[in-house]
């Protein structure tokens, strides 16, 4: 895109006229929750934008999809209305364009410094299902949990294994996690261990956002389902590993990963992240006819996950990965939920699972870096096998563009002690 | 109680005076959704009554918690605003008190033939839990997969199992299920079978509606869990065991049961169910103090299967069970998934698993009464190893009263074949 902002963009910032992720945010802390757009350290208030009649296009004129407190409506519209907002907030913001950029009273309430609104959770979420679509992590935990013979288990390699998550302590950025107390394996005949979780851990992911769902006992089709997808977060699936070892036989993780899982703010569309498509891995054996897409498409996203310490003043990078290394692709996830039958709705989260690359130093959480605590990483000064209360666990996501990034800013939490 | 209602009531009627049931329904298919309570053969329009002024109780009075689509606020309200409503409908109800009976207009617009109006699911469900409560069952299911050695898991005594459900396909009783398609483990070196699920199954299984919810990072302790129930509803946790056996490990049931779940219209709270109240099971070994309660109830539901085939005129009995014969209480599961922090929310769902008795008799889904299909049932004129399309199967629950009932009323679905 040749075309520049009137709104100055650092080279370096994440949210460049390319990306226009969304997110939802106050203005003040006791306005109206509103939908919103990331334009440099921006955000433009589409309410604002709507309520001047600037979204002049057929689908979007007469609607109040911007006048939600999440984007649930606006999803629920599909690609054609994403196209045509998007087409019109790149019009608006363009230096071109002088409806916005001379309109000072217009600019004075519709565009507000990042740093003095409030991100919200964008989208009321129905749903929340986590994938284990990394091979990666499916090899390094199997190894981990039953050794090198035969790592991963036949289904993963025919179907996107997943389990169904909480939806409710879904949490935004910057939200604190408690660190969930529970059972862990007894040891000989004790009872079994009580008490704040001892292998505190995160979870390197992405999740897709849910557009036009399907009704209940249709399927969509592999090769359909792009359209189906709104865009992505980055999200940290929070995960107490000692609570999880003792409780997921036979009916997988619950009270281990159901404590918090927080994602970012910003929804970037697949549109901005078009530029960034790349081959999806080889997959052998041929997947069935129902996951045999024509296109095979993952996209090239740099994923960094950093570590700050309580009381220390700087973070470490522990984890480069990237989105592209997953095996199976996100069409492939959405087709594979809905061949029972099962409906989506606008709004429900698909996390990715861990996305762990090839090397020791892409993999996605501490259970694979440290494997399972026994070679504590170095951070700085000191060392960790497993989380420790404050520290503060910061995920970053970006796609590095020729002079431009589109990025998804952070997703980060810290941890804080167990009640008594 | 010795009161009586100025609407007759059957003696087998399962909504007597004690019971009054809650539910949403619309009386004609266009008009708006609401709250009404099961009286006999009628159903009581709560938002008719707030509307006239009756509930003039001191929480109720300026509440307008029965003038919406779901009872998530009333829920949400807690049990003093639930047994205001009780005392006030079951007044309004009384032979004895004229305010509705003599009032012919009110009557007229309040009092609406149950089998005249359209049941809709009377919670918005933001998360929906599945136990695996009865022993029986994990016993059954345990040795039918692994043999006979050690059929249950060591962690099963110490903590009530569960996983997440899918919240978006659960269903009002009388909603049609498609067969879900889907992959079964493959035979030698071909792929997995796909196509429809050659072993659909039910499960016979009661859910508690939470009532106020707790804070993220908060527990609920035991002994106030009650507080956090409104009630129970019959549930049937359709399930695709080919889908489910092959896609289960490590992750837990995904796909096999996420086609659809069904509950019964009525939610008996448990103010009704209080003089059905039994002993739960001693526990050995004893539960950790967090799930160690003072006082360890269970009620006494007599519970019943019915498979009417297609074709069929009549439904035979295939199941009898009894909501007792539960290892894990409501209280002990409701602790237990708050006690990570985990937040529950008003309306969300609570299975309780499937509720299998000691007798092959008393057997809650197929794959125990058919021992996995290596058994048919016989029905009737034919016999069944899993269910075939056109099959209904009708749940019901009901407490035996002396000279009363407080019953469920059914919760029923019948089978659809798979699209092409
Ligand atoms: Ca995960
Ligand atoms: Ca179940
Ligand atoms: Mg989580
Ligand atoms: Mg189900
Ligand atoms: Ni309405």
């Amino acid at each position: 895109m040749a075309s520049k902002s009137f709104i100055e963009v650092q080279s370096e910032s994440h949210f460049p006229l390319e990306n226009l992720p969304y997110g939802v945010f106050k203005p003040e802390p006791d306005s109206e929750p509103r939908p919103g757009v990331a334009i440099g350290d921006y955000v433009l208030d589409l309410s604002a934008i709507a309520s001047a009649g600037l979204f002049d296009g057929p689908i979007l004129k007469n609607s109040d999809c911007f006048n939600q407190h999440n984007l649930n409506k606006f999803l629920g519209m599909g690609r054609p209305a994403w196209k045509e907002a998007r087409a019109t907030i790149q019009k608006l913001l363009s230096s071109s364009e002088p409806a916005l950029r001379d309109n000072a009273s217009l600019r004075q309430k519709s565009l507000l410094p990042m740093d003095k609104v409030q991100m919200l959770l964008p989208i009321a979420i129905g749903d929340y299902t986590d994938f284990f679509s990394s091979m990666h992590h499916a090899k390094n935990c199997g190894t981990i949990f039953r050794g090198t013979e035969n790592p991963i288990l036949p289904n993963w390699f025919h179907l996107p294994i997943a389990y169904h998550g909480r939806a409710s302590s879904i949490v935004i950025s910057g939200t604190d996690i408690v660190r969930p107390r529970g059972q862990g394996r007894p040891t000989g005949n004790a009872p079994p261990y009580f008490g704040p979780s001892l292998k505190l851990d995160f979870e390197l992911e992405m999740a897709a956002v849910v557009g036009p769902g399907n009704e209940l006992g249709k399927s969509i089709n592999v090769n359909k389902a792009a359209d189906h997808i709104f865009g992505l977060v980055l999200m940290n699936d929070w995960s107490a590993r000692d609570i999880q070892a003792w409780e997921y036989v036979p009916l997988g993780p619950f009270l281990g990963k159901s404590f918090g899982t927080t994602i970012s703010p910003w929804i970037v569309t697949l549109d901005a992240l078009e530029p960034f498509v790349c081959d999806a891995p080889k997959q052998n054996p041929q997947p069935l006819p129902y996951l045999a897409e024509k296109i095979s498409k993952n996209y090239d996203i740099s994923l960094e996950i950093w570590i700050k310490p309580a009381g220390e003043e700087h973070s470490c990078v522990v984890t480069r990965s990237n989105f592209k290394h997953l095996y199976w692709t996100l069409t492939q996830q959405l087709a594979h939920h809905t061949i029972n039958g099962c409906n989506l709705r606008p709004g429900d989260l698909l996390g990715t699972g861990t996305i762990s690359g090839p090397d020791p130093e892409s993999y996605g959480c501490l259970l694979e870096l440290t494997w399972n605590g026994q070679k504590p990483l170095s951070l700085g000064g000191t060392t960790r096998t497993f989380l420790e209360d404050g520290d503060e666990v910061i995920f970053t996501g970006c796609c590095k563009g020729n002079g431009y990034n589109v990025g998804f800013g952070t997703c980060k939490g810290k941890i804080l002690p167990s009640p008594q």
